[in-house]
């Protein structure tokens, strides 16, 4: 592959210290006004001051140049919570619930998370994927270079399965680092309503250790929920998760402060999600145990919730991150820029601080800070040319994509 | 001009009684199924069932036929409040607010609305006209067909009129309707800082002739605000604009309830606009004068503000429409899809209200309901396609643009 210098680009991103940012950390990003990247084979080789990447690079002269021309460059979007490998959307189900369909009529209707496993399951794995596909290309012209995508609309084995081999394809066939997450845990399906346990011995005997065979997940997650799965079954799908080798995740306290937050820091998770109801005590288990909230406040906009404490997470020492959730039911949206915007605008966030959790603690969250997540030596050169000056513009530029180019490894998509 | 037949849509739509829709009426629509629509030079000459439009064209065949696959289509947006027309961004002034810097601060340090007459007021004509013309083709894409702008960045005649120029330019070089309003009370400029009467004498004597002179505005708005024109004032600049034949809108009660939303009521204005901090008892007088209430969501969003009470409004029966509010200082969007799922997440308009209130009522607010605002016979063909079944998908899909079509007069552009 060719080496590209990027010249004069006013460089925003939180510098790697090995490790997520938490607390007054989270907020500091390293500003080069007149900055100059250089790359090969994809990866990072100078970043910096153009003074000081071209003394690098001397007397080498690099196969094309590309002036930014003083336009802002941050990282590109890690989003590391999404849903986007489903069937269809449920526009009908939002419409009765801005009428205020209570959840559990809807249910009763038919709707709900077990109509998208019914079309999930009933639709072939081709049709599967190029829905996906249609959603990763709009994540990815906002901007969005890796991405987290779930399991969860399987909860059979061989589904979950299907729906796996999609998400690694997306990884193959789209510009997208793809991050695959099994999520048998997202809901007891209906032929088991009566028997949540020997659900919960399907995932931890069958599904886990197929998917670990197979080798086509990194992490497992879990909806920790009231009438969803407790405590205590979460807990042991992610033991049985870790001990197989995968990383995890929680849904947390997203409804009910059940302790979610709690057993994301005991069991080692990376990152507990949602968080709306998390005690203050279980946020300060997760600020010593390292563990990474993930944030989405899409899903509380679309159902008109209260956002999680963000602010107070950063200010406990929790290291944030934003993700979109994008999923057909509680938050249609692949926009990391129109999440990055509520962040800010509605949950307090610093612009700094929502740089940092949508690029390098998103990274940590998914395992993959190494490669992504800032404009470092030796990671890869995916980031994005935005319209304004600086990172503010995508909260002030509102409803709109101020993300004007996108590289993923020194490519432009 | 050719005819043309759009087949198989579902249109959705506001129907026109020859007045602005208020109380329950405001959130009825008509939904036709398999509905076409037929127009020849622009204008809609049937709309209905498929089997009837093809009724009343029979035996003629129509030039060009254009199957519309089922998708669901709607009226183009009517932006009826935007302030598009600025040379350049105020992104550096988001970030101080962001941080919690006043804005008696922002001020002292040459940010605020002023900043933007400086920058308007050295801008050439030509400079400003590509600026403007580059955020309408943005409303464009949005969906947005009919737009009014307004001008309030000169604040002196030569500036005012500079700026009603480049909108009316906007409005033959871009396939948007443009509605042009003279706002030169919308501050107090710097030499007038002592002697603000005396500037409302200039708007008054020399700029509203001039304006209606040159027959370059068709309203003239007011900013009524503490600091900024009492309610006195306000009405010297609105009569004097009435007797000169221009129509009258105002920004009423945005931060403290002075009134203005009783002064529009009183002096006939056909709109009041923000209207956050509106006295049940003004809101009562709007709705008996039919004064139109434009609310602003995006530009709640951006500051961090309450929203205008748009369900209680609609429940008093004020008609109520929606529009961007698009500016460089408090609300900087182009987006009409933004605003509407604002108007319906966060507002708690329904989605038929939303619609009503961005399209028909919207219209009423620029006086051209006579050409746009509805599928309506005789209308323009103005028409939107959406991505989704039905208009929920605006609010659904959100952080994206759920516009895949815009028709404007017919043609797609
Ligand atoms: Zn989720
Ligand atoms: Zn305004």
């Amino acid at each position: 592959m060719m080496d590209k210098l990027f010249r004069n680009a006013t460089l925003v991103t939180p510098t790697d210290p090995g490790r997520p940012k938490a607390g007054p950390d989270q907020g500091a990003v390293r500003v080069v006004e007149k900055g100059a990247l250089w790359c090969r084979d994809g990866l990072i080789r100078a970043v910096g001051p153009e003074e000081e990447v071209l003394r690098c690079l001397h007397p080498h002269e690099p196969d094309q140049e590309v002036d930014l021309e003083g336009r802002c460059v941050i990282p590109g979007w890690v989003d590391p919570h999404t849903h986007l490998c489903f069937a269809v959307p449920r526009e009908r189900e939002f419409s009765l619930r801005l009428q205020g369909v209570e959840y559990l009529e809807i249910l009763r209707r038919g709707g709900g998370i077990l109509s998208t496993v019914r079309s999930v399951r009933e639709t072939d794995e081709e049709t599967l994927f190029r829905a996906t596909r249609q959603r990763a290309l709009s994540a990815l012209r906002c901007g969005t270079t890796t991405v987290e995508i779930k399991s969860g609309y399987g909860l059979d084995t061989e589904t979950e399965l299907k729906m796996l081999r999609v998400i690694g394809r997306i990884g193959r066939e789209t510009p997208l680092d793809v991050v695959p997450t099994f999520l048998g845990g997202h809901a007891v399906p209906e032929e088991y309503r009566d028997a949540p346990d020997a659900y919960v011995d399907l995932v931890v005997e069958e599904m886990i250790p197929a998917a670990v065979r197979q080798g086509i997940a990194r992490f497992c997650d879990v909806f920790c929920e009231k009438g969803v799965f407790s405590v205590a079954q979460s807990r042991r799908i992610l033991q049985a998760a870790s001990a197989a080798g995968l990383g995890t995740k929680i849904h947390a306290d997203e409804v009910h402060d059940l302790g979610g937050a709690g057993l994301a820091a005991e069991v080692g998770a990376v990152s507990a999600e949602h968080l709306l109801a998390a005690s203050e005590d279980n946020l300060r288990a997760m600020a010593r145990a390292g563990t990474i909230g993930v944030v989405l406040p899409a899903t509380a906009y679309s159902l008109r919730k209260l956002f999680a404490p963000a602010r107070t997470m950063v200010d406990l020492g929790v290291p944030v991150a934003l993700a979109t959730d994008c999923n057909p039911g509680s938050s249609y949206t692949e926009s990391m820029p129109f999440v990055f915007g509520l962040a800010v605008l509605l949950m307090g966030l610093s612009v700094e601080e929502a740089l940092t959790a949508s690029t390098l603690n998103a990274a940590y969250a998914l395992g993959m800070a190494h490669k992504v997540g800032s404009l470092d030596v030796g990671k890869q050169a995916d980031f994005l040319v935005l319209e304004g000056e600086t990172p503010a513009v995508i909260a002030y530029h509102a409803g709109a994509n101020p993300v004007v180019q996108v590289y993923k490894k020194g490519e432009r998509v």
